[in-house]
């Protein structure tokens, strides 16, 4: 194991954390649905040389170890290097998985094959992108992957977007200030919603959703360009209220993604959905300072920004519009 | 309001914090506890004058003024003072509560009483001791409550130790790691362990207490003197583990404490142990290192040394001993 120690940023130290990992862990939609995408895709594995991106315990390399991987790259930035190495060790696949403690752009000769059959790697942050390690994963893809044959785990993406109604939220977080043992403490209703984290990272129960999500963006692993990722708009995503419905209120939009992993013999998804089984990503949501209400009939036109933070290129900034509006 | 800004540290900062605020007002055996012990004592409070020391939004200063209190000081040191003076003239207090925006100590003439006849205030920290702003309160005691009518509230308080088992905690924090989707993490578990917080605040279940707990401490905040509290020594705290008990294994000792407000009418108590209604306290474990085995007929023997940080006099540190031990 490499012991070269380069690692110093503030986002390599956060995942020194054991209770990181084990959180993620835990997460059950998460580690499943990697495991079953590589133990029902074994064929894709048996045999083959794999990249894990960020390896972290590394119990993604020893899935795919597990699913008969020759060879397994776990390259791990972080100083959890030294306790995937342990486990490697003491689970018995030394010979198959490498320990590489670098971070994925310093690689140099560490990789011995020159091109690898499949990049695996859990990089995906909150609404897809932010603190995401995306950009490893596509460099990883494009200096080691095998051009035609190669298999990126995850394969694909969508990304979602829904309005939401947050009474029940909002009831708990800002109208509990209207009386408090009696007291009218409303004054503080103002502070307490500006003090809520913009944007909200909570779970969503799907009765939450005033209308049923947009697909507003699809992406392809094996193709996209890290370029295409920088300013990502959304132009003119449409909300129709259907003319039956009563007016409802809207306090925000929720936006959340699904991954797919696209193996020879069985398509996984792993969804991050309101009402889906609760995931460490949870849902992004974008609060509106003042709350919309929606009359049946009425069209709503919103337009989304997801531009890439250019001093932490890990962090995303979401701008919300409505363009047909004063 | 006095708005001279000498609130420049950390403790103080930490309670210009809406969500702070709001979770102790949530936190109902809390808030409850003052609103009764207030409302059925409001004979104590008629026509009578009150300090609160770190007041915060004011709620007790409030409960104060209801009960018919003549005038009431709200001290808060932290910006939140000016929240508590818009919630106080919002509900019609201003000519009733005098807020200021001071530390306890450095009030010079803005509290126009030369004495005053109760002082309220919901200083208590985990453990009782830790994090807490008691030596402000006794401050405000020796200073201003008048010697032998003056009523504290809360008035007493019990601290309590009792011998836990956590298996339950211990499966889900180190256990966990023994199998990790197939894989054994059990080299993890120990640096698990070990980045477990010390001690431990966590809600325990009556049923994860192995003994009845004892008293090993009863405060009186009418008498006791801040000197009393800088080194505590519990000496020869003895558990005995009946002789008709099965072998049990202990991983710590929890401590928690109530409080008592002795009124003329009623005496309320604000219980935080295992078992009552959860507070924002919760309880504080002392995790051994090693587990114990306690077998039936044996006593454990123990010795509690609480001392206050010479740096952050707010600050507490546990010392837990078996003294007949090797």
């Amino acid at each position: 194991m490499e012991l070269k120690n380069n690692v110093d940023d503030e986002y390599f130290e956060s995942y020194f954390d054991l209770s990181v990992h084990e959180l993620m862990l835990k997460d059950k939609p998460r580690t499943l649905s990697y495991k079953f995408a590589i133990e029902l895709n074994s064929i894709d594995f048996k045999d083959k040389v794999v990249i894990d991106v960020g390896a972290g315990t590394g119990i993604l390399s020893m899935f795919a170890a597990k699913a008969g991987a020759k060879k397994v790259y776990a390259v791990e930035g972080s100083l959890m290097a030294t306790y995937c190495q342990m486990l490697v060790d003491s689970n018995g696949f030394s010979e198959t998985i490498k320990v590489i403690h670098k971070r994925m752009e310093d690689i140099t000769n560490e990789i011995e094959d020159e091109k690898v059959d499949i990049i695996i790697s859990e990089w995906m942050g909150f609404y897809l992108f932010h603190e995401s390690m995306l950009e490893s994963v596509l460099y990883a893809r494009d200096r080691y992957l095998k051009p035609k044959s190669g298999i990126m785990f995850p394969s694909r993406a969508d990304l979602f977007l829904a309005p939401v109604n947050l009474d029940s939220y909002m009831n708990k977080k800002v109208n509990f200030w209207n009386d408090v043992y009696g007291f009218d403490f409303s004054v503080l209703a103002n502070p307490a919603f500006e003090s809520l984290p913009a944007p909200l990272v909570e779970h969503l129960e799907k009765d939450q959703l005033v209308l049923k999500e947009k697909t507003i963006l699809q992406v392809d692993f094996n193709t996209v360009k890290i370029k295409e990722l920088e300013d990502i708009i959304i132009d003119k995503i449409d909300f129709v209220f259907p003319s039956d419905k009563k007016p409802k209120e809207i306090h925000g939009f929720c936006i959340w993604f699904s991954c797919y992993f696209d193996g020879s013999k069985k398509t996984i998804e792993l969804s991050t959905a309101p009402g889906a089984p609760e995931t460490h990503w949870k849902q992004t949501t974008i609060l509106m300072p003042q709350g919309i209400q929606l009359e049946g009939g009425e069209t709503m036109t919103c337009r989304l920004q997801m531009k890439q933070d250019e001093e932490n290129r890990r962090r995303y900034e979401l701008n919300f519009e409505f363009p047909d509006d004063e």
